[in-house]
C-alpha cells in the first residue's frame, strides 16, 4: 500500500473539483494551509459570497496519531493503541439560489498500523443532495451518475450504498431525510471476483465516487441557476438550512468525532450555511411548492 | 413529597414569568400544550416576531416513564429500571436589540420511585447570560442576583454554583465560555444545618433560582432597550448567535438526551436562535466592540 498514491489521488481530486467550481462560479476559491501540532494537517479551499456560492468548502486533510482512540475502534478493538493515519476530502456547497441544491461529498482512507505486522487499512465515502425545490429529473440525474460510477464494481454496489445513504442521513428527531440522498459506504476493505486485489479494488471504487462529483452536481446548477427568486423562496432555503445544522450538529458521527477530539474546528464546520433560521412549529402550506418537498422528495426512493 | 405543591410551583413560576415577559414586550405569548405519548406532556409558551423578543420560549413539562433508561443514571445505576418523572421550566430569551443579551434558565425535579420503597429524588437548574455586546455593571447585577438568592442556603453555594456554571456552559471545541455565566447546579439532594428538611431546603433553593430569574434578567433589558443599532451589530449578534447553536446542539446534555431519546423537538429547539450566521475563520478587529466581548467577557471571571 503506498500512501503517496492515495495523497496524490486526493490532493489532485481537491484541486479538479475547485477549478471546476472556480470556472462555473467565476470567483476564486481562499486556500487555507494548516498544521494539526498532534500530527499532520490540511489545507481547505472556501469560498464566501461568491457569485453563485453563498458559502462552500473543498478540504484535504490528512491528520495522523501515534495511538488509535478506543471511540475510533468500536468495531475493531484489536486495533486500540496502533498507530493511525487518516485521509481524505471533504467538501460541502451552498448555493445562493434556493433553486439549486447544496451537496456534500467525501472520500476517505483510514489506515492503522503496527510495527512488524500488516496495516489495516479501509476506504470510506460518499456524496448526497440537499434540495430546497426539488425537481424530480435532477434527482435522477444525480442517483443514475452514482450509480453508473459504482457499476463496475457490481450492479449490488449501488443499491446497497444507496440504502446506507438514505439511513445514514436520517434526522431522527424529525423522523425525515436530510434530503434525497445519494451514496454512502465506510469500512469498505474487500477484494473484486476473481481474486481482485482488495486495496486497488477498493481504491478504485472511491475513486470512481470522487471523480464523478462533479459530474453528478454541476450539471444540475447549470439547470437551475437561473431560475428567478424571492424573499419566500430564500427564507424557505434559510429555515431548511437549520435542518442541515441539526443533522450536522446532533448526528453527523465525522462532525461530533471532530469536534469532541480537537479537530480543527473552523474546517469541519465550513459545512454549516451562511444564513439559517429557526421558527417555530413551521408548516408548509397545503399544495405549496414548499410542501412539494415534504411530500415528494423528503422521503427514501428509489430514483433510477 | 408532594409533587403536587412541585406542579403548583412550576406552573405558577412560567405564568408569573411569561407575564413579566409580555408586560415587557407588549405582545402576548402564544401557548402551546402537547401530550407525551409514553406519558406526561408540557406547555409551550413562545414568542416570535415580538416588539422586542425576536424569539423565546418559557416551556414547562411533566414527563414521566416507567422504566429509568441506563443513560439517565450513569451516576446512579442503583436506579436503572425504576419509574421516573421529571418536571420543570426551561427559557430561553433572544431579543432582537445586539445590545441586549440572550438568557437561558431552568429549574427541575427528577424523581424516581420503586413500589415499596422511598422515592429518590433530585433537583437541578440555573440561570446565565450570554451577551453580544458586554456591559460590566450587567454581568455584576445578573450575578450578584444570583449570589443573594443563593445566600440563604449558605455562602459556599454560589460560588461553587458559580464555576459549575463556567464549566458546565463552555464551548471546548471554541475553548470559549458561551457567555458570562450565571449559576448551575444538578444532583441536588442535600440537608441543610441542624437537620433542616432535605427535600423542604433543595426545593426552596431551587424556588429561589426560579423566583429572581425575572429580577436578575430584566432590569439589563431595561436598561439596553432603547441602545440604537445598525446592521453591523445585527450581523455580529447572528454570528454570536452560531456559538449558542454549537453548544445547544453539541454539548448540551439536555437538549441531546431530549432529540436522541424522543423529546418534543419542537420545544427542545425553541432553545435556537430565529436567524444565524456562519464566516469562515472570522476574528473582530483589534480595538473593536465586538473584540471586546471576547477580551472581557468571554473568560471566566469573579463578577461580584
Amino acid at each position: 500500500m503506498d500512501t503517496n498514491l492515495l495523497k496524490q489521488y486526493f490532493t489532485g481530486l481537491q484541486d479538479r473539483i475547485v477549478s471546476a467550481l472556480e470556472q462555473f462560479d467565476g470567483q476564486a476559491f481562499l486556500t487555507d494551509s494548516w498544521i494539526r501540532p498532534e500530527g499532520g494537517g490540511g489545507k481547505s479551499r472556501l469560498i464566501e459570497g461568491g457569485n453563485f456560492f453563498e458559502r462552500g468548502g473543498v478540504n484535504f486533510s490528512h491528520v495522523t496519531g501515534t495511538k488509535l482512540p478506543p471511540s475510533a475502534t468500536a468495531h475493531r478493538p484489536e486495533l486500540a493503541g496502533r498507530s493511525w493515519e487518516a485521509m481524505g476530502v471533504s467538501l460541502v456547497l451552498h448555493p445562493r439560489n434556493p433553486y439549486c441544491p447544496t451537496s456534500h461529498a467525501n472520500v476517505r482512507c483510514f489506515i492503522a498500523s503496527k510495527e512488524g505486522e500488516e496495516p489495516v487499512w479501509w476506504f470510506g465515502g460518499g456524496m448526497d443532495l440537499t434540495p430546497y425545490y426539488g425537481f424530480e429529473e435532477d434527482a435522477q440525474h444525480f442517483h443514475s451518475t452514482c450509480r453508473d460510477a459504482l457499476a463496475p464494481f457490481g450492479a449490488e454496489v449501488y443499491p446497497k450504498y444507496k440504502k446506507w445513504c438514505d439511513e445514514y442521513f436520517f434526522l431522527k428527531h424529525r423522523n425525515e431525510p436530510r434530503g434525497i440522498g445519494g451514496v454512502f459506504f465506510d469500512d469498505l476493505n474487500e477484494g473484486g471476483p476473481g481474486g481482485q486485489n482488495p486495496f486497488e479494488r477498493c481504491f478504485a471504487l472511491t475513486q470512481a465516487v470522487g471523480d464523478n462529483f462533479v459530474n453528478a452536481y454541476l450539471p444540475i446548477l447549470e439547470k437551475r441557476r437561473d431560475i428567478a427568486y424571492g424573499e419566500q423562496e430564500r427564507d424557505f432555503q434559510a429555515y431548511r438550512r437549520g435542518r442541515y445544522v441539526e443533522f450536522n450538529l446532533v448526528w453527523d458521527r465525522g462532525t461530533l468525532f471532530g469536534l469532541q477530539s480537537g479537530g480543527r474546528t473552523e474546517s469541519i464546520l465550513m459545512s454549516l450555511p451562511p444564513v439559517v433560521k429557526w421558527r417555530y412549529d413551521w408548516h408548509p402550506e397545503a399544495g405549496s411548492a414548499e410542501e412539494k418537498l415534504y411530500t415528494d422528495f423528503l422521503r427514501p426512493r428509489d430514483w433510477v
